[in-house]
């Protein structure tokens, strides 16, 4: 074992290339990246992260700084599942999902870092093997755009070497996001795969009208029709319109997956290890995808969900988010024959080009 | 309507006269309490809060101070409704619970502080104004008090002209709190009422058995017996046991109170103030109850609950916590024939003494 010696944080607010608009998040200018190194006793070291839209950072930073730093140190680094378990316990009385889960995930990918490049692994290797390489779509927050631009963005996805697209829905008006809908089918053709996001923004009502007009137009899934509280709701959309339905990255944790793999009829979990507990937490979800036979996606954060996503026996799509990640990691997202491929390097794969980071830096 | 001019944010970590235990929480030292003192354009101003057992206080402060300041500024601070919507959805990213139900519960409080003050009405007339007072019993933080301190704290209880006592349960050893629980009631004798609260320490079949084991001591509930994310497992203790169930302290979005309400056979529910939308929040909570038939309780904060349990036709149990917060208001509990009395000062009724606190206050 090896004592946990040091744990930095920082919090970097790095711009958009241009204002980017959902349904329900409302309009983002830059993202917030909060890294967390940790350091041990035996000089090993591991970067982990999470990010946001633009709102909750300094909170994630604050809490991993003054509620988990002091806490952890001297703990065994080596032993990830107790410290997982550990911080769960530690923060419950602020916690049980929000920002409690982003900073367990900062915490939760560094330390897996460390497991990797302990064993000299790749990710993809430690998390379960299965394969290398996985499916993967380009996702849109393309909720405003004009049509025109949409269709751009979508080329731009096909020419980049993707074969499957997803757009946001939720506009005031219904006949718009149908018009959308169907302009990028007759675009993409029937080969490409489709599939549509609606960040929850949708009564139950409204999104089974939604469904059953639009599923002429072969849509894999319909992403968020409704709010994710509402776990039975998902079930009544799914059972009224025959549509297939993703959901995961609002759910936070393990009992919030527990509830949709009950109760919400899901074709397929969306898990994001950013903001369910980085690494171990998205492996729980991942184990239980397969209690109930739904293949288990990702969301956001593609440079470290390919490892995870690739490794599982039962891997579904790698969404590939549109936030600039790439540039300012050392490894730009890795796709061939229409697949994302994973990092062989041993950790978590995701190393920080710093010095291009430290512009964006928050300094109190 | 008024615009909303300034937010003035600010962490105290006020000591604790001495360590205080339960099953789950730990060891508290100190507790946290985060104020939020909201001004308005026409000179109003109120004052809300929220408090944690030692963690998370700095990240409630960031999210209040980077999230939600710059976006409230400008905003009709009459308003209470629409700025309690606006902020669930402004950082649904990085919520639905946790931190930021913490963190809108101190805003929101100022916002019905403003509103009782300029209405000249007390919080207890302003948010149902069905009495002014209501039952009240004294819960201690006691698990790890050695029998006699225990005996005395309930003696203290007693004296200080309650009619109702709470003790923590979930030792190690089950024995250990069924000695304790035979012996408070042998204290006590049979006209007070006793509750116990496990704070979810147990698995559903321990809990099925601790309660038959204890109900012999005709306990009013069993709070917490199990994790607050096991909806159904509440609803096979009580089934299996016919003791009566408590919990809400946990419950931090309406939709995890819903789910509670449809699935745990609850015969009281908590809400806190502090933890699940301030006012409005528990308001909600409230309103719910009432269609479920159970009685609205509280956990923590009295100084404020007091008005809000009162005020309601279904009001309940308030909870007397042992966090010091008496020695840091103008207007310590008040407490006549055994029931808790609410302020008739226009506003929520609680002014903080800020010179005694000002010596605990963080600073960066
Ligand atoms: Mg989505
Ligand atoms: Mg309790």
């Amino acid at each position: 074992m090896s004592q946990i010696k040091n744990i930095r944080t920082r919090l970097f607010e790095v711009p958009l290339p241009e204002v980017l608009s959902d349904a329900k998040h409302g309009d983002h200018f830059y993202f917030e990246l909060v890294t967390c190194t940790v350091t041990l006793e035996d000089g090993s070291e591991g970067t982990g992260y999470t990010y946001t839209g633009g709102k909750g950072g300094h909170a994630i930073k604050a809490m991993i700084e003054h509620d988990f730093t002091e806490a952890l140190i001297g703990k065994n680094g080596d032993d990830v599942a107790s410290i997982y378990d550990f911080l769960e316990w530690h923060i419950h009385y602020v916690g049980r999902g929000g920002v409690a889960s982003f900073a367990i995930s900062a915490v939760d990918i560094a330390l897996w870092d460390i497991k990797c490049k302990k064993a000299g692994q790749p990710l993809w290797k430690m998390a379960g093997g299965a394969d290398n390489s996985c499916k993967a779509y380009c996702g849109g927050i393309d909720l405003m755009f004009p049509l025109e631009k949409l269709l751009n963005n979508i080329r731009a996805y096909l020419a980049s070497g993707f074969n499957a697209v997803k757009i946001k829905i939720g506009r005031e008006k219904f006949e718009e996001d149908l018009e959308r809908i169907k302009a990028v089918r007759e675009l993409i053709g029937p080969a490409i795969t489709f599939m549509v996001d609606a960040n929850y923004s949708m009564s139950v009502e409204k999104a089974i009208e939604a469904a059953n007009a639009f599923k002429q137009y072969d849509i894999l899934w319909f992403e968020e029709p409704t709010i994710p509280d509402n776990y039975k709701g998902f079930a009544e959309i799914s059972e009224a319109t025959g549509v297939k339905l993703a959901m995961g990255e609002n759910l936070h944790t393990i009992h919030e997956f527990q509830y949709a793999y009950e109760q919400s009829k899901l074709s397929f979990i969306q898990p994001d290890a950013s903001n369910c507990g980085g690494v171990s937490g998205w492996l729980a979800v991942a184990e239980l995808s397969r209690k109930y036979n739904i293949p288990v996606c990702s969301h956001g954060m593609q440079e470290l969900h390919v490892s995870l996503v690739s490794s599982q026996s039962n891997g579904g799509w790698l969404e590939v988010h549109s936030f600039p990640i790439d540039q300012y990691t050392k490894r730009p997202l890795v796709v061939e024959n229409y697949r994302a491929i994973a990092s062989d390097t041993p950790g978590v794969g995701v190393e920080f080009d710093w010095e291009k980071l430290a512009k964006y830096e928050f300094k109190g």
